[in-house]
């Protein structure tokens, strides 16, 4: 007998459908709004439904953004030579965090994954190789920030390969870099993996 | 500079509220959010918004429910001789789900709790004294189903001292019993912390 009233189990099963939330979970999110105040619930709500609404993808770069183009791509003060290739919008928000880099960006919205059906044409490849190619384009430098899975290794894979068969259409050079990959930081050597190991040993660099 | 459209700010910082869910996780969920199409948006939201309009209390048991009284209360056949006080909803769900029980419920929704200013007045320990001490009440047994932590501890202490001041103002006897503790299923004697060692030893029964 299921004594759960409908309108929780609704809320329980929208919560289940989120990545990482499993049925103890919602469960327990679903009881805590119990406790929360109604307008708090109704403000929650419309946040949800204005998300999307409220949101597009820039036409340069396809980062998520109120406007178009976002704010990255319509900073004067960003270095249009430098362009880095992340898969999703939350890996800008990183390398933002790091201060690191100031050029702008191009979000692929995923790796190619054959596996799950993900192939070039599923993200964003093709906007990235027009961009590139465009006359008034002045990227010098493309970094390959993916991430380093086998959905990653394949999409920068893919993308040298294309770049190859293209490079005859851009009129200056550019060259392709990929960030470094090796031990993190505070990480023990001893607990490293072989393959991050072997990463950092073909990445060693003169001191 | 931050980057990130205030229509998903808003929805991570609600998804912060929540219990368990960090900076981290509310980010990753709101952007899984952007990638679900907007009718499934709206229906989560209209979930949320009539979680609380389409709950309430029950009467009787203080579980939450649709309707007054809930369907354990309401359930002739139920056991009306027995009485499970539990500190929250889904401590019923998870009773219920042994298919052991077949008596009624107190849902206290919390315990006391005096470094968090939670007292006895503040959860619905007075309604159940003045529920097993109703005339036409026909509790034979309380079963203190109450989590093996400080806070169940003291509520579990408070119940027993206020029954001991009640008891003579009903008319049958009412024994009070408190589920086990022990070692659970599946555990090692080996990792089993001192405490709940000492609790499986006092609780000892015959083979």
């Amino acid at each position: 007998m299921n004594i759960l009233p409908p309108a929780l189990t609704k809320v329980i099963e929208s919560f289940e459908k989120l990545p990482g939330i499993g049925p103890k979970t919602a469960q327990r999110l679903t009881f805590y709004l119990l406790h929360i105040p109604q307008e708090e619930l109704e403000r929650f709500s419309e946040n949800i439904i204005s998300l999307k609404k409220n949101t597009m993808l820039c036409s340069v770069c396809k980062n998520v953004t109120t406007q178009d183009p976002c704010p990255v791509c319509a900073n004067p003060g960003r270095d249009i030579k430098s362009l880095c290739v992340v898969q999703e919008p939350t890996d800008v928000l990183a390398l933002e965090k790091t201060g690191m880099f100031h050029g702008r960006y191009h979000v692929l919205h995923g790796a190619i994954d054959p596996l799950n059906n993900i192939g070039p044409d599923e993200i964003y490849l093709d906007q990235l190789f027009t961009r590139i190619t465009h006359p008034s384009d002045q990227t010098e430098e493309i970094i390959l920030a993916l991430n380093p899975s086998m959905e990653g290794e394949a999409t920068a894979m893919y993308i040298q390969k294309q770049f190859s068969n293209i490079v005859s259409e851009i009129s200056h050079p550019i060259k392709i870099t990929r960030i470094a990959h090796g031990l993190p930081v505070g990480a023990d050597i001893e607990y490293a993996d072989e393959v991050t190991l072997r990463r950092a040993l073909e990445g060693r660099r003169d001191y």
